[in-house]
């Protein structure tokens, strides 16, 4: 069996005895009845995906999956491709966003080389950054197939290795992207996945105006018209129309499923390689929390199709894990509120009467 | 000059040339222009508020006001009045979900005793509250005016005072309230100020069912139509409608502002308080920020007429500054974002073509 259908196999259903017993403390706490709302159904969600009432939430890692894309020479993005480059060693350097955000969260960063154009062999052989690198970006799909189906389940399988070598070390993963060009093949798997138009799920991206999104999208219809990835088989998805860093982030969901861990969500890339997920193991949606609703158009249909409600909406766009660093510290007030929240009895208030 | 009218004359514009030179620096950071949406709008709020580039929030103090009502004996709460001075000792003990949550985000709690019914006074004595404690509650507005204008006055200067003491320990103040009943007095304050009807900003409260909130909303109907606050006077409706607490809420607001710091108000009752202080002082608005949008039917008005959207929507429903502490944390991300993430200069990344 492969690590890939290992996986798949172990991912079980959340505990609904942990469930149960979490609700009926949260329903005991000192407030009016589930008064913190959206806080105490995370509580009770955690507890199913850890099967304990003291989920343990303290140590958090931000994996950021790094990847070029073939389809960044159709002109899809603002920036040049060796921004994806250049920006691992901003992450190395701690200068990025998500190094602020993971910081004031106390996360680890881990960031891999998917798949990104460009030597950086240093930065491994440093231990700085994890080099997994299937190619020197992924295909144009545009004219072609992204990578094929091998690469595809390499990617996803990197991203189960990754989680299983930092289990020990982590309570909470956070999933983030890092690739020039990547809401592209994120709107193609979004499309294909959920049946929108493409039209409906590509947006600006890095900042592009209506008549490049316009571009863009037609980009994404051409890359579906010739690669007719097949909408049941989500490696088919991923090789023809995804991106290494995509494959990469739904490996980390699955891997944290199959161990029991939640795993946070990040925007519209991250939610793009969640739906891979799912479709390879519908139950893993269980374990995913997601962290915000992203400016880019396509997240709405994703985050329904993947069944869940952000957790914030602040009009984000960056990526790199940014959102799911914020949302952090919702994980954790969700368990501060189950474990130190006093009970009417413990704490001698009168109920309601 | 009282104390009161001090703190107005004090409370100046932000600082326009701060918040300029913090526009600039978000926007050449190594991400797509303002890719961080809200958070980078908050970061040059709060240059603007505290006139630095590098806004300090690292000590943040939730202040919370207790006090009690008259009219908690028309039977507007599902809990009896005991709870306020119970919940007090929940809060002296750690037990309550703002404690759990300040913990969390690392602030400080300060509980007062603006009004409750009952002695504090060994708790005040053991230096674990604030006793102001006006009165033994307020009168029962549906029968008369809640408080006198004096008591009114020296609610707001109790919060004036209270900020003034802090300062020097605390960068960022956060609002919270306690009192069984208070959300009759927030929805008759927020009716006179906005306009809205009374019946659409009369919520459910604790958990109340239809049937009681529509006798809720009479009962404020009913101390409006016979104190008939004066809408352009916010003492008197706060005197006539109002409540200890609320009035030590609309104090610790303009205390903050007038000492150009960032004050994040909580949910319904805060916002009420907010809004007498905005009444009081238009410009003191440009100091808060709202933290989140309550499941309290009438928030949504009270926060549009205070001008602000809020940073969360989490169906919270608690007070007590929970939500107030939980935004803390977006508080001090955008505040990293800032002053932690390198620009395309320092960090080398190319920028946009």
């Amino acid at each position: 069996m492969t690590l890939l259908e290992q996986t798949l196999k172990r991912i079980g259903p959340v505990d609904s005895e942990a469930m149960s017993r979490a609700r009926s403390r949260l329903e005991r706490l000192t407030m009016p009845y589930w008064a913190l709302g959206r806080i105490m159904d995370l509580a009770e969600e955690l507890a199913g995906m850890t099967g304990s009432e003291k989920p343990p939430v303290g140590r958090k890692t931000m994996v950021v999956m790094a990847g070029d894309h073939g389809v960044a020479e159709e002109s899809v993005s603002l920036y040049p491709q060796e921004v994806t480059l250049q920006m691992v060693y901003n992450f190395v350097n701690g200068g990025a966003g998500i190094n602020a955000l993971a910081r004031l969260v106390s996360a680890q960063v881990h960031v891999v080389d998917m798949g990104v154009r460009g030597d950086l062999r240093a930065l491994a052989d440093a231990g700085k950054i994890r080099r997994v690198h299937i190619a020197d970006g992924t295909g144009n799909m545009a004219a072609g197939p992204a990578m094929t189906r091998d690469q595809a389940v390499r990617s996803i399988e990197a991203g189960i290795e990754i989680v299983r070598e930092l289990a020990p070390t982590t309570d909470v993963f956070g999933t983030g992207d890092m690739g020039i060009g990547n809401t592209t093949p994120s709107s193609a798997i979004v499309s294909v996945i959920t049946g929108v138009p493409v039209e409906e799920v590509t947006g600006c991206g890095t900042g592009i105006d209506e008549e490049r999104r316009r571009l863009k999208a037609g980009v994404i219809r051409k890359a579906i018209d010739l690669n007719r990835p097949d909408p049941d088989d989500a490696l088919d998805i991923l090789a023809k129309v995804g991106g290494f860093e995509i494959g990469g982030i739904a490996g980390v969901v699955l891997g944290a499923a199959s161990i029991r861990k939640p795993v946070v969500v990040d925007g519209f890339i991250s939610t793009a390689g969640a739906l891979i997920a799912q479709k390879l193991s519908p139950q893993a949606a269980s374990y995913m929390i997601a962290a915000h609703r992203s400016v880019e158009r396509g997240h709405v249909a994703a985050l329904e199709r993947l069944g869940k409600k952000p957790l914030m909406d602040l009009d984000l766009r960056l990526g790199e894990g940014t959102g799911a660093a914020l949302a952090m510290t919702i994980v954790e007030a969700a368990v501060r509120v189950l474990t130190e929240v006093a009970t009417f009895g413990e704490a001698g208030v009168s109920e309601a009467g």
